[in-house]
């Protein structure tokens, strides 16, 4: 690997939440500072409170944003590029608030431009309150949806990644009852067709396709329980299959992690819970949230804000960063596997 | 333990299946035959071919079920109780048919009532096929129904044991989009007794509970996304509180298996999946299904007949005893904590 060519930008999340704690130790991880370029986008005060809070050894250096360049090399520091500056003050540690959510959304959207811009490979996010977002004013459920409309992109997906399995949800936050009404042949396609670019372009394996998971429990049993096999999934893997992309299913999903999972290149799974219990069997840490569709790579913890541990006294109460140190490795991983290319969502 | 206090009567699954195969091996473990007495109820003749095709070596003493006397230790071999004769010949290897489900279903009635008798204290049933038993007129869906209505249970739950955790299905083989039609605050207060009857009568730990986990992702978010939780979950889990069970919930599912799952008594899962994931993550032999509601003990393999699989020359392609080996020990374990003592599912 070329030491440090990739710029990894990393938002310091919600100020009142874990975000800046968890970011600090992460920014002063030796082997993560190694093996790319980190910076921080974020307020400058809060990151230096929050790096001698969690104890981390860190010299910090605030860069307006026009300013930041990642390849200049000599100055010292860690880059803190300023999307906000006196937040400190603002705002009641573990106590998210309007304050606090424009705060995180300015980081995200300094983050977000200057990815767009070239200036940086990733970004990686820190956790943040969707509440407290909404109360300043910024109307999505997650930085998923936020970086989706800063980058123009029409449509996005949530997979995860760094663990056992490579997951790509075609439902994310939808009631269960709802999944199978929200579900269409187009919708499924197209994440069939998210997963084969996933492929292509992070070169997941040129053996390995993409896997599709049942809705029901055996895969609804030739229509005994469901018939969302026959009306909806198989019809997309045929569709999906004629352009071009290789995808096999649908599989009853209790046995398929234990079986064919750990050889699968992607796979899809129907609903948030059907991907995300085999995804977050390995604890904090064990995978991190990739989003695709956007023209730059982008990872995020796995977790929230946990406002009930954030900024406590006491080095045995500091939260874990292993959650960001592992969508920092997700986002290294893959621009090594990108080159740090623009990536492209449309199959043709 | 006392050794060899205990009876597990095996069934021998569908004939067609894999099931006397795997029986047959299992038969054959030195440590399960030193741990329990050991005996089989099937067709003779299926179960000697078997463990001829199956290298296992193994002396078997066909028994009628009215001279089966567990407690007879000087005989030599392992008793078969014969259910039926004379059905080698009656079916292809690997193809199930009316005459596979008449001699499955066979076995099970006759260990049934061995069990029911007192002369055994646990069933562990091989694999069969619903629809070979539906072509020989037995209308169960599977084994739990079937041996509920031959002890006269009003009802039945599943529950797998034998991994990292204890997993109650509240609903089981129900289209997904129904499964929030199908529950009721009645049948989750019962659900989470027959959790609280398993962990007194199995003596599961004192200070452990059962754990309720949420239908909709991340519990619905406040009714963000589905409202069972509140009008459901929660009403059923302080009902059951009320009348002293020790009960907690509804938790998002994603995250409850890395985090306090593993130190929960029984986890109430509220789907089909949402329970077969986690329990089926360590492979075959990682869980075994043990039905609640009936008066014996009963434990069941977690996978099916196989049928392309089942007979098949070479001794690389013998399937895996595991899955039953599991049940069987999980028999022995709740055997030795039930004292054989017949089990009661009503919450006073």
């Amino acid at each position: 690997m070329a030491a440090r060519r990739h710029t990894l930008l990393f938002t310091m999340g919600d100020p009142a939440g874990i975000g800046p704690e968890i970011l600090a130790r992460t920014l002063a991880n030796p082997a993560l500072r190694r093996d790319a370029r980190l910076a921080a986008v974020g307020d400058p005060e809060v990151l230096e409170r929050a790096a001698r809070h969690a104890g981390a050894r860190l010299t910090l250096r605030p860069v307006p944003p026009e300013q930041f360049d990642p390849s200049r090399n000599g100055a010292p520091g860690i880059p803190v590029v300023t999307s906000t500056a006196g937040a400190w003050g603002a705002f009641q540690p573990g106590a998210p608030s309007a304050e606090t959510g424009r705060a995180a959304a300015r980081a995200i959207e300094v983050a977000a431009q200057l990815a767009l811009d070239g200036r940086a490979t990733a970004v990686v996010t820190a956790p943040i309150s969707k509440k407290a977002l909404h109360e300043a004013g910024y109307p999505y459920p997650g930085h998923t949806e936020f970086l989706g409309a800063l980058s123009g992109a029409p449509e996005t997906r949530m997979l995860f990644a760094g663990g056992d399995y490579r997951i790509l949800l075609a439902t994310v936050h939808v009631a269960l009852a709802r999944v199978s009404a929200v579900l269409t042949v187009d919708s499924l396609v197209r994440t069939i067709e998210y997963g084969a670019l996933a492929l292509r372009q992070f070169r997941w394996g040129e053996k390995s396709g993409v896997s599709v998971l049942a809705m029901n429990p055996h895969a609804g049993e030739d229509g005994l329980f469901g018939d969302e096999e026959s009306r909806l999934l198989k019809p997309a893997i045929e569709r999906a299959r004629a352009s071009g992309i290789r995808v096999e299913g649908p599989f009853p999903a209790d046995t398929f992690f234990a079986g064919r999972g750990r050889e699968a290149g992607v796979i899809v799974a129907m609903y948030h819970d059907q991907g995300l219990i085999p995804a977050k069997m390995g604890g904090i840490g064990g995978a991190a949230n990739v989003t695709l569709g956007l023209p730059f790579l982008r990872s995020s913890v796995d977790h929230g804000t946990a406002f009930d541990r954030a900024w406590k006294r006491g080095a045995s109460r500091r939260p874990d960063p292993a959650g960001l140190v592992k969508a920092a490795r997700v986002a290294i991983d893959l621009a090594e596997r990108t080159r740090g290319r623009r990536l492209e969502w449309t199959w043709d």
